[in-house]
């Protein structure tokens, strides 16, 4: 397994287009402050921004090679259940996931698993034969608002062209999957960030994490802990809050996908997975009722061979009291990639002329909404 | 909820054509033997039966009205995983199903799923905007070896077809989802059954199961207790035993779904659907590692409105001490179906000429390779 | 089922001795601001306060009646499962609890257990003959700092003893089962509170809970988003962060009970528990690797009889879509509770002269440490 | 891991004892068809044996070192959960089980709770003070038709007793926790069995199989698939029907301990748990509502060490494919011991004066009763 060099170096240097966004926690990220810190991952959108279709295809990659014969052990956590995604009970049966993980509107996720389908057969004619079925694994949200999800305009295609396009260097926000989504009332999507963690060992793994994020109620929005939710509630007739989705409960859904070079076994990425919910609940969501709030958590360190012939890996899995740091920053990746999620998202006009804008137009001045963030950066 | 009148003088009564599949259990069955007896549950199948395509779908109605609008009480179990069935993390979070069950091969999900929102849709286009999304709710086994499922024949068209043919009187064997399964080496498909269950308080309610049953090793076959596949593995080099599938890892998959129309609450529901696996093991399964074993239990004794502003039911439930007789009940009614998925199967011929025998066709004397069975009829 | 008649008069007199505690969350809370503002549930305590024993039991009534013969729907889940409480396996079962629920330290859970049972076949005779034997809820966590918890100094008599008090006025901080309990590096113990939820219908439903606190890191603490452990952590050498606990591993566990007068089916409850991590996490936790994170939830709007001859309950259950005002309640009463069972928490000498310091005693000025709180009262 | 040498030659000779009681299944045996023809497995009573007490302790001990500094990898499943167990909540979590396995009376479970943590305190000061505390993993069955478990007879010395009479060799039927059990109407107890499982690959392991039997309706009673309890429930008025319990729902419940020395992780060793339930049914059993049914499965190939200083194991996992042998193994072993449960048991009269006479006391024709047994032994 990797261990980055050297993470505390480029911790500190975000970026010129993140430094605009609020840093969260206390963990330093890794060089890109992007899922793809993690070894072999990389990520692929798909996008359809075309009048009222406003929605895509977003890809993970787990590694580069081919994901049927070199399986990735994982584990999935389901938060809230109001959600429509497929393969998580072989997922929790096997834990393994084997094809790329897909993310898209909710009612085209029947095309791309079928796409997901057809893309291992034409590499694999055995399977479904002599070799056992493929397991698709398509997680979704509902971009109803925006996209008008009835004309199911996603392809088969699109699925090809994200899987295509997966790169280690990935835009965020209103792109792939995330083109049609909504957060707090603002512009959500693909928010996507990283934390190294130390272990009392003295070792570091990196965790990174990728959402797609829809989900929210504006006046429940916390960023770093401060409420700027409730303070733009109090700003009342102002045009900033007259822009965001009027009250209501909780809807939408958020997709949080963890991935690790740490070498866990399925038991402790399902551990690992289950923290995001933490970060998840420190913007302010209680995984409202009509939410699919799922997470997946893979790890690169090693896989597992589809065929019984090879030889399975013999890796010395973690202890387990050294995983309280990955818990920390599964919890701060999280959060950071909600963050981006909206900082790093475009605004969007869709079906029916429907607008999200994003929290930056909307509010170029947040930050004088809330105190100063207490985070790596400030101490 | 209604009770059935008069259920013991039915069952005895069973029609000719049943009366040459073994019986099994000691409890009386509905009408029919169908788990169409549970009131207002109808069947319906489309089948494709041309050279290489052997599959089709077959759908569950639970009742008459729209599932959608009254939604319906459920709980599935899983009791081995290897499987791609989609919508049961939004069914065990809700406890409720709003669409017909639907039935098909592994490859064709994506397809039934996404003719499962069209269909919906069309009748209530506020849904994906005003109203959440639906949850589609498809099970699935491998027939890949009288199927060619790399086709993906099957369409939104049979989808229809299959809702459009629901009855209370349906098929059984090789039609519809069970046109290309295998069952211990020989031909498997759609079975249902149904036992009449009297509580300790006297009343009586009715449960049936329809099982899609593609599963087993010839070896392990028991009827009634009676191991069957032993007896068989014994004749060796005979005409009979050449034909069944070669010995190897129990494969397959097997889908029961139980319908009841006693007043059970989910978690109750869930209580049931567990016994189904004491009926599978009764034939011989084991749950193979590549099994995907899923039983799905509703009732018919009430709805649950999609509007919040209908009345929510009030129906007093059961109490607990009174479930045994719905747990025998669930046993026996799987274990029957399945016996049923056997003997009403017509021998099929399909992909590059691969064949299943149906077991009357290739044992017809299958009754003096074991002993008398023990059965209501009999003692 | 009971409304708070008028919640929201009450709301904002809270009583002067809670003034001092900062409050969370923007829902009105109930006349107590107490688990006990949910009808007919009360609290009782028996403390152990001598030397190296620093302990006791605190029991939650949830009615005044018979719980055995009248058995009180509920539901838990488990947010990290490093803990030993007894009892999960049946309430997940069944969907009842039987007793009054019990809590104390780790090494006393036999014990109570113990006396759980004795104290009901006291009173029945025929549990364990006749009747199936009593399923013992006994909740922990490990006092082991302040108190020897080797000693295994409680006995059944404490248990009787807590019962005996049970109340609806009760003592929070360092009493019962809190007396030797840990909070972010101060002491903790025992905090209750309770929300008012006023669903979308207008109807009012009040949720309390009642936490034993005994977890997290100084560094992570948040109250009302505000980071206070990080600012403590920038005043290095400082008398007040000496004095806390070094920094470590977050250790130690939460036990979360949570009560209702809604009338929610026993899946309902699960979710309802399950917004406990949210309002845990709002504090800064992140469900460490050694903490036994667990919350019940359960009903006081109707009860399961313990025989089947009495009738069922037959109650409208709440529309699955009013559910999200208590999910908010939920995580706010469970944020406010933890915040309880700080600031009334009296310092605790113990085992081997160790100490723990109130965080009101270590912290007097703790407002200046951090900014104007959002919540109710202020906006 | 070792491989037994020479399995095939020992598994048709069966010691004199064994060959009254009837063999179920296909796979050979282990030299000592016993849990303990698991390396580094041995099992211990502590029997009380005195008028109205009849009842004890059993112990499993996973290896003969200190289960504590060196923990065995462990999973449990709950078939039915009406059960009063202690110690799956953290087994579940962390996957490792830290104690002996101990088997006892349900009210004594808190007592045998409490025992386990002085017995492993007194070795280990540490633990609840610098080490986290201990998970005590208590099993039971309510014995309280023979036992008078009001009394709760059972100490702590007992089951220091009980440990300390660990060996590979041990008894079988109405000793230790089985002492009072019952089992479809005749007396049940303490039972074990071993099964040779050769995988694909060709290697073999063994797996055992311990059971405390105290479950099952009569007229449900199957051997080798034959139903015997319905033969008897035939013959109407004769002394040996009127011996067995009357007709009644499936009380009482099974615990099902299940040992291997093939090399699982957590997740393979839950996969083989669950096929208990299949060896369970085989039987004849429902899972009745009133049981607590419940399997453990652990493995004897590697440890994981408590300090964190120590390496982690670093085995090759079996590939997925090949756990099917161990599946079947698993169900046999189960059944096996549930028939040496109800074979190897004496007859007890216990409290009141209540009797439960052994099978082949009430039934020592029982062979006439039913058919041959296809077995290993026979064809």
């Amino acid at each position: 397994m990797s261990v980055l060099q050297p993470p505390a170096k480029t911790a500190g240097s975000l970026s010129p287009a993140s430094s605009d966004a609020p840093r969260v926690g206390m963990l330093p990220s890794g060089p890109l402050d992007l899922i793809s810190d993690v070894p072999g991952v990389s990520v692929g959108h798909a996008t359809l921004e075309d009048g009222d279709h406003q929605t895509g295809v977003t890809v993970v990659m787990p590694h580069a090679g081919d994901t049927f014969l070199h399986k990735v052990p994982a584990a999935a956590t389901v938060i809230n259940g109001f959600g429509k995604s497929v393969g998580l009970v072989q997922l929790e049966e096997l834990g393994v996931l084997e094809t790329p993980i897909a993310l898209t509107n909710t009612f085209s996720v029947g095309t791309v698993a079928t796409a997901q389908i057809r893309a291992a057969v034409s590499r694999h004619r055995e399977i479904g034969r002599d070799w056992p079925t493929l397991n698709p694994l398509v997680f979704e949200c509902n971009d109803g608002y925006l996209n008008d999800i009835q004309a199911m305009a996603v392809t088969a295609e699109h699925y090809t062209q994200a899987c295509d396009a997966a790169a280690a260097q990935f835009a965020q926000g209103s792109v792939g999957a995330g083109r049609g989504m909504s957060c707090f009332g603002y512009k959500g999507g693909i928010g996507s960030a990283s934390r190294v963690a130390t272990l009392t060992d003295g070792r570091s793994f990196v965790l990174g994490a990728l959402v797609l994020a829809n989900f929210g109620r504006l006046e429940n929005l916390c960023i770093a802990g401060q409420p700027l939710g409730r303070r733009l509630a109090e700003l009342a007739n102002t045009k900033d809050a007259a822009d965001a989705e009027p009250s209501g409960p909780e809807k939408g859904s958020i997709i949080m996908i963890v991935a690790t070079d740490a070498p866990l076994d399925v038991r402790q990425l399902g551990r690992v997975a289950k923290r995001s919910a933490a970060g998840l609940a420190r913007t302010g969501s209680v995984y409202g009722h009509g939410s699919g709030d799922i997470a997946l958590a893979f790890t690169s360190a090693y896989q597992v061979p589809h065929s019984p012939d090879e030889p399975m890996p013999a890796v010395p899995m973690l202890h387990e009291t050294r995983l309280d740091a990955l818990f920390e920053a599964c919890a701060e990746a999280v959060e950071q990639a909600i963050v981006h999620a909206m900082w790093r998202a475009a605004s969007v006009t869709g079906r029916d002329g429907h607008r999200r804008r994003s929290i930056t137009e909307a509010l170029p001045d947040w930050r004088r909404l809330i105190g100063p963030i207490q985070t790596r950066n400030e101490i």
